[in-house]
């Protein structure tokens, strides 16, 4: 039976995973009968935002503390965690795929992977293993894989699509319940809340990537 | 088209909203083309918990703020929320439920509903609007409307089936993949969590509880 990682970057859309993005893949999963593991770099968040206002909030967060939270407790540091350990992996988007991950938020075209996720990917790259990025979570993959042309979707937002672009990856337009594979790279990807509406369109992009994902590990 | 209110107590399982209840109940509703009204109290929680250790911590946190974690910030003050603006109101479990709407976490049988939670739910039975209770949460509804002798469950959960019996409620066991409705208190309950396994089980018994709910406030 495949066992399937999912890495988490917080919880909240604001300042770590998006939640329902998170919820669904792991509910996809699951009707597979497919085991998941969870796991989150055990850093510091590069922010905290008050979700209910939207203003920055001053307090400190742990982002593997607070991604426990949508894995009720079953969840690993990433730094423990290695290929071997899964046979494919899902990247959830939210704004923590941008800031906790790497610092897109920040930096666009200067977009630097933080060590221990991009140590994570060329490890699965490696092994052949698949990839799947959801909503905002493509940016990790096409910095790190850049000099592949992997092929991605993060939807129809072009002044996104063109910092991916150089990166080195090629982008393509996708609608919300649909995925672009690229099968040389092994990698899937899906708009989600980066084009939304809600959480039914949302749900059938996340349900067609996690199938094709769970269908490339086998 | 009905608008359903969902009741969050914050956005994690040991010290708020279980996420997956809370998310599943938004995704049956939005996949019916129902629309949806999130709503928590403006209080601080009664504790944080760390989700990586299960040990508590000494941070403060707000449940509106934190439940619209959840909510992606589309959510309300219960204060400001009355009967009227909802046509029936589903409470997700978690522990939030038994320690931010009440004190049923620490007091047991002494349990008191917070005035606010205590206020809606008196609104939404004195308009005849349904209310849906999930995993622990049919503690609110068991203490609040225990004289009218409602009809719920939390599985089979003998112990905390005991306490409900107390407060006045007809305790019934009910598989996770079911529901147990109460015609004439216009109750629907379902023990996701309480009894798991996994989400695909709890997404079974959230969708029956979630049509049932939406079918009688049409």
């Amino acid at each position: 039976m495949a066992k399937i990682g999912i890495l988490l970057s917080g919880c909240g859309v604001k300042d770590g995973s998006e939640i329902h993005e998170a919820v669904l893949t792991m509910l996809a999963l699951d009707r597979l009968g497919v085991e998941r593991l969870c796991l989150a770099p055990n850093v510091a968040q590069s922010d905290v935002v008050n979700h209910f206002t939207g203003e920055s909030a001053s307090a400190s967060r742990n982002v593997l503390v607070e991604s426990a939270r949508i894995a009720r407790g079953e969840i690993s540091d990433l730094a423990k965690v290695s290929a071997s350990d899964m046979d494919a992996l899902i990247l959830p988007g939210g704004f923590g795929a941008a800031k906790n991950l790497c610092d897109f938020a920040v930096a666009g075209v200067r977009t630097e992977v933080y060590p221990e996720v991009s140590r994570l990917l060329w490890e699965m790259h490696e092994a052949k293993k698949p990839i799947g990025a959801i909503c905002i979570a493509p940016v990790v993959i096409a910095r790190v894989f850049g000099g592949l042309r992997p092929k991605v979707t993060i939807g129809n937002d072009l002044a996104t699509a063109k910092i991916l672009e150089s990166f080195g990856a090629q982008h393509q337009e996708c609608p919300v319940d649909d995925i672009v594979v690229d099968q040389e790279n092994r990698l899937v990807t899906t708009p989600a809340y980066m084009l939304g509406p809600g959480l039914r369109e949302i749900a059938s992009g996340i349900e067609k990537l996690v199938h094709q994902i769970v269908a490339m590990a086998a």
